[in-house]
């Protein structure tokens, strides 16, 4: 069983907006094993789409049209699938009753413009919309059964989940996705660690991709009964799990920051961080969890040597001796923190983010991260030459350092952060 | 003249990667005056590809297609160009020294599989490829010339540069686009500012969209000529920037941060912020900017009250009588960062960024933030009631912080900021 996909939009064509709806489309579908045969992104013009309608309505049995039913001169869908089908458009009166009460709950007034938006072509159902104007449209051509709908997102996601998901049968295949995150390790030692479980031939089939830093194990589980398909998924998420260890922090759209916000509530222990090249970043990302304020003390950007020094209590002697990119800068930012605060954890963070500021001995990327806590005598301090850009080396650093959180609250050696580690 | 353009790939059907070709590729086109009739995203399946070249080449003199020219086995872009021509592949000695070559240089040796990026449909040329192994390949079908690109976006942009771009010509009416950038106003008091500038039947034609609470001024220049058309938007684009006076920040992708950056070295001023609610987000803005160091100093991050009075000074009386989101907390914040740095200005921030934690009096999105300087007797303070998410409203905040500095440098009004302004 195959779909295609079509996106309705000038600003979809000219990459003005980012086309969201197809990719979520590809996945519901292929949770039911309707496989996508190719998505198309059209401008909108009439005659276009039209083309595009009758050509995919003769190979693929289903076709989801997203785009193209709002109220203005550009909205051009529902006419074009009249094209297609050669009919005429008729007004439905329960859709322009329906649209007149969505207009009325704003206090606005029904506009001529909007009465198009209960218009379909001859011999198709209407979608009702339960969180727009547009209601969508359900057709038959050829060999497709179609389905039209607005291309507002959350409008979409609402009329595929209530009307159009439960009409679709599951076919031969069920396919189940799953993806594990893990910070520390690089993609070939993850693949190491996972061993067998990486055959290609395997299902449910692991696979390893990479994204901003964070390496992810992705399962997919393919079998024809749905109840197999999530138990053989399930078996296999525990099997990488315990092969990984320490270094996954969570699934699917979890991030570190929520991982190191979770676990620091559940200890009630609270963090601060004096950060340098980071310039923030760290405690950007503990705040950005709502909550965090239980958790999170605050900290200090020092961005200068002279703020390192009176804020931190940084030496001028380390300073001099061993520059502010040393174990000795960030051990005892982290021990001012701790002394300046009512943390019960700091973090002390220097580097070089780059582009420019390395030297043979310390080259763009070198970044020092010391963790203090109140139950330590004396900080730690790891080493990483962090590779990319400005932006990817500031935001490898600050994971690199929400990881180190996350591993001393579970007590686990800081050394599994293998990533980007020198000593 | 009409273009079709094709991207091959299952990561991009299953939207596991953005297509960024596509829109690169349209709005490249647009400049010379050719239209994208649809973009089309097809999976790695010989057949499907196959058939939509052909179909496509019936349609639009112009096809360009990124993707699946990689050396495994997925890769089948080449295979399929040759069966909707109906010829078989053949080796072409040049590129397989070129593909040799290039593994040299990177100290590997040829594989086997890389010998099939030698190969071409019968009947079409090569295209070399100055930065990768895969070479380009172009083609005659129908009524289209085609031209096959690899799907890695540097070396297609190279590749287009360099060898594609030369062969077309402008044709009838070129189309050149320009975005100015502005803070601190909502889109319909923007496009009041702009007046008739925003007439629908204007030529440049000038509308605005928002993205991040960036209100951004798009100009579209129409012509024949491409020296009218140029003349013609930059023309345009000096009436939006007079219209609009100080809010306008930059053109193109430039940032908030990167103008206020620019001024501040320009000035040879720095700067230094207090962060509560936002959490480290100004320093951080102001820190992604290569160079930043000469211009700031850092800050604090005070989450909690005993930061706030420890490390800035500010006074248990006023958060017992106003609270720590109030004028007075901002203002403290202000002159502690000012008095407690060798700064020349400093910003004080404090709010409610939610989800929880509003009140009818103070509700969620409440924002104050001051801003004091060394020639400044006393800090000036706004209030700003920001809309949407919690991380909605962090980046807004953030962003009135930034657009409040850049107006102090310019001796501006800060009232010039009226987004989500109240008072």
């Amino acid at each position: 069983m195959q779909a295609v996909i079509l996106s309705i939009g000038d600003e979809l064509v000219l990459g003005q907006t980012v086309d969201t709806n197809s990719a979520y489309l590809s996945s519901k579908l292929a949770e039911r094993g309707i496989e996508t045969r190719y998505h198309q992104t059209i401008a909108d013009e009439q005659s276009v789409i039209a083309e595009a309608i009758v050509h995919a309505s003769k190979l693929a049995p289903l076709m989801i049209i997203t785009g193209g039913l709002g109220p203005t001169d550009d909205d051009l869908t529902r006419q074009a699938l009249a094209e297609a089908m050669e009919v005429d458009l008729v007004e439905d009166p329960a859709s322009m009753a329906a649209i007149r009460t969505m207009m009325e709950r704003f206090g606005r007034k029904m506009a001529d413009r909007n009465r198009v938006q209960a218009l379909h072509p001859r011999g198709t159902a209407m979608i009702p919309n339960s969180c727009g104007t547009a209601p969508g449209i359900e057709a038959k051509l050829n060999i497709a059964a179609i389905y039209v709908m607005p291309g507002v997102p959350n409008e979409m996601v609402q009329m595929y989940a209530r009307s159009i998901e439960p009409q679709l049968q599951t076919v031969s295949r069920v396919i189940l996705t799953s993806k594990i995150n893990t910070f520390g390790n690089g993609e070939s030692n993850v693949a190491e660690m996972l061993g067998d479980l990486c055959d290609r031939h395997r299902n449910p089939l692991v696979g390893t991709t990479v994204s901003e830093g964070i390496v992810s194990v992705r399962v997919r589980s393919v079998f024809d009964d749905a109840n197999v398909a999530r138990e053989q998924l399930n078996q296999t998420i525990d099997e990488v799990e315990k092969a990984l260890g320490a270094i996954v922090f969570g699934r699917e759209g979890d991030t570190l920051q929520q991982a190191v916000i979770r676990l620091l509530r559940k200890q009630q222990r609270t963090v601060a961080a004096a950060e340098s090249c980071t310039g923030g970043l760290i405690n950007k990302m503990l705040t950005d969890i709502p909550g965090s304020s239980a958790a999170v003390i605050g900290g200090w950007v020092t961005y200068t040597n002279d703020m390192k020094r009176q804020q931190l209590g940084v030496t001028e002697e380390s300073l001099a001796q061993h520059g502010a990119v040393s174990a000795q800068a960030a051990s005892q930012m982290a021990q001012g923190a701790l002394g300046n605060s009512e943390a019960d954890i700091a973090i002390g963070l220097t580097g070089i983010a780059g582009p420019d500021g390395g030297s043979d001995e310390k080259p763009v990327g070198t970044i020092w991260i010391a963790l203090a806590a109140k139950d330590m005598l004396e900080p730690v301090v790891r080493r990483f030459v962090l590779p990319g850009t400005r932006e990817n080396v500031r935001d490898r650093a600050a994971k690199c350092a929400l990881q180190m959180i996350r591993l001393h609250l579970m007590g686990q050696p800081l050394e599994l952060i293998r990533w980007g580690s020198r000593g």
